[in-house]
């Protein structure tokens, strides 16, 4: 039988499940829905229905499969203890829920992984994508909110609780937008799905003057990221003024992490980062210009260029169902 | 003959060595003067002056020590290379020193680490100090800048070039006030002895009538961290100030960078961490009250306090000469 391991990406609305290789193929694909945050599934239900769910995926009609483990990513995961904790957008957000532990009475003697989906997406792209032969690199996902999984010396960087790698919630501006943490200038309320909206209505507040414009048209309950892109694409100058703001702020933000960490490249992937150069050439024209000198390119003669070292790349796993992939590849990864 | 390792740190002024043996005495030490960055002195010279001063002490009266390796703390220095590279404060700020290999034709076939002064003191606090028992922790030095070595895991984040931890050049404030860097905003120029200085005449350029303050009677050339210090220590309201406001910038820098590795423990290190309560208390509250919920304990009932998880402590190597300590720490660490 084909050894594959089960990737698992919890979403807030869908759940996706996939039976991968230890090449990064996906071989059987389903979906469950997620229970709405209001539902009152609980924990132990919603993983009895994953689990059956992988059950049918494994024993197809033309052919079964052995599963070798198990790997999922989840918000609020801790990959320390196999927990999800107080995750604000699934039916528990009062609760640590023991994920791992759940999943393993339906897989006894398999090793079980959950981590966040961010770090999930790092292996991934370890495992599977553009950094295969890096030991330093750092992952950011651009979803409803901005995840970061930093890879140091080839390992996850997970600190002393599991839960390290929130560059979404590294203060950018204090006193500055309001985040759904609690506090105030996060990155991820600039750089974001969420706050490419913001950023819209507020280049909109600024610049009455400034003529016609495809996001004067549209609610703030309407408008999307995917809205505002083709706006830029078609040339509208205040959508253009959006990315180039918000490439801004995250280049700068990118140009604080390579401080850290000092990473060979950073990859950003999710659907924002499918906006392509419409967000990547304002986000390195910013990192390039924030970059600590130690950290920049030397031409010939040996000077200084303000030019970063580290690559700013798309994800390799952008098209493809990268979180699951990712899952997946906690368990190969260890093998 | 006593085992020992040869400890060397690279200051501005003065160049200390020690001969320190596994538990972190320090057996016998001397120092030489850094030769001036305007004085011409070849790093040639130089390492010669310090590995006969080296021998000296090596070659005591009453005890002869057998040096089992070097290790040297130097502004700017590239652990992966074993380099000094463009250092503007030695006399070689356009070379690219290595130190490590003119170290080593004086000590052939002993281990020559060369790090910078930060991470040095990282691993001294590891090997010596107060993170013995930890995997996950950050030291901060502040001298007249700021310095951090980041341990995640275990082991020093060196990152893909050896030049990773420069927290000291976060840009905090876009476009606030001039670094030695040549950008501007960044967190040494708000933390750091100069900083500091600097935030003293902030103050003042704010606060014409409030008042009497002994920072009113002194120039800025003369002002000192320590004058600073004892102004506050009477009472002074400017001067308190002073601190409460590099403790915010400071604290808001740590719960920042809590966010990206997750550490047991931050230990300030160097001498304005020897101003104490003054700079910790302020630096505690804001680091508190920034922190993202994820880091932050929780009482008996299972709800979040808005108080870090992540300890913020003096270095147990503050009255020591923790910088030779740490620089021979290198070596012992990899025993």
């Amino acid at each position: 039988m084909k050894k594959v391991v089960l990737g698992v990406d919890v979403g807030g609305t869908n759940t996706k499940l996939g039976l991968v290789d230890g090449e990064g193929n996906i071989l059987a694909e389903s979906s469950i829905p997620t229970p709405a945050n209001t539902s009152g599934v609980s924990a132990a239900d919603f993983v009895k229905q994953l689990c059956e769910a992988a059950f049918v995926l494994q024993h197809q009609p033309s052919e079964a499969f052995e599963v070798i483990g198990v790997g999922a990513g989840a918000p609020n995961a801790n990959y320390s203890k196999g927990t999800v904790e107080f995750a604000a957008n699934l039916p528990w957000p009062h609760e640590v829920v023991p994920f791992a532990a759940l999943i393993q009475t339906y897989f006894p003697n398999l090793p079980v992984k959950v981590t966040n989906d961010a770090n999930a997406a790092a292996i991934g792209e370890k495992v599977y994508g553009g950094a295969k032969s890096m030991n330093d690199f750092v992952v950011i996902t651009l979803g409803t909110g901005l995840g970061s999984g930093i890879v140091v010396g080839g390992r996850l960087v997970y600190g002393c609780d599991g839960f390290a790698g929130e560059v979404g919630h590294i203060i950018m501006i204090p006193g500055g937008r309001l985040c759904g943490c609690g506090r105030a200038g996060c990155l991820e309320t600039y750089v974001s799905a969420t706050g490419l909206k913001q950023t819209a209505f507020e280049v909109m507040s600024h610049r009455y003057f400034s003529g016609k414009s495809l996001l004067k048209a549209i609610s703030f309950n309407e408008i999307t990221p995917k809205y505002i892109a083709d706006a830029a694409q078609q040339g509208d100058s205040m959508a253009l003024e959006v990315f180039e703001k918000t490439g801004e702020m995250l280049g700068l933000a990118l140009a604080n992490t390579v401080a850290f960490s000092s990473p060979e490249a950073i990859f950003l992937y999710g659907g924002l980062a499918n906006s392509g150069d419409l967000l990547l050439e304002p986000t390195r024209k910013s990192m390039n210009k924030n970059m600590l000198k130690n950290y920049c390119k030397r031409n010939a003669h040996g000077q200084i260029v303000q030019e970063a070292n580290t690559q700013l790349r798309l994800s390799h796993l952008c098209n493809k169902n990268g979180a699951v992939l990712g899952a997946a590849a906690l368990v190969w990864h260890e093998k």
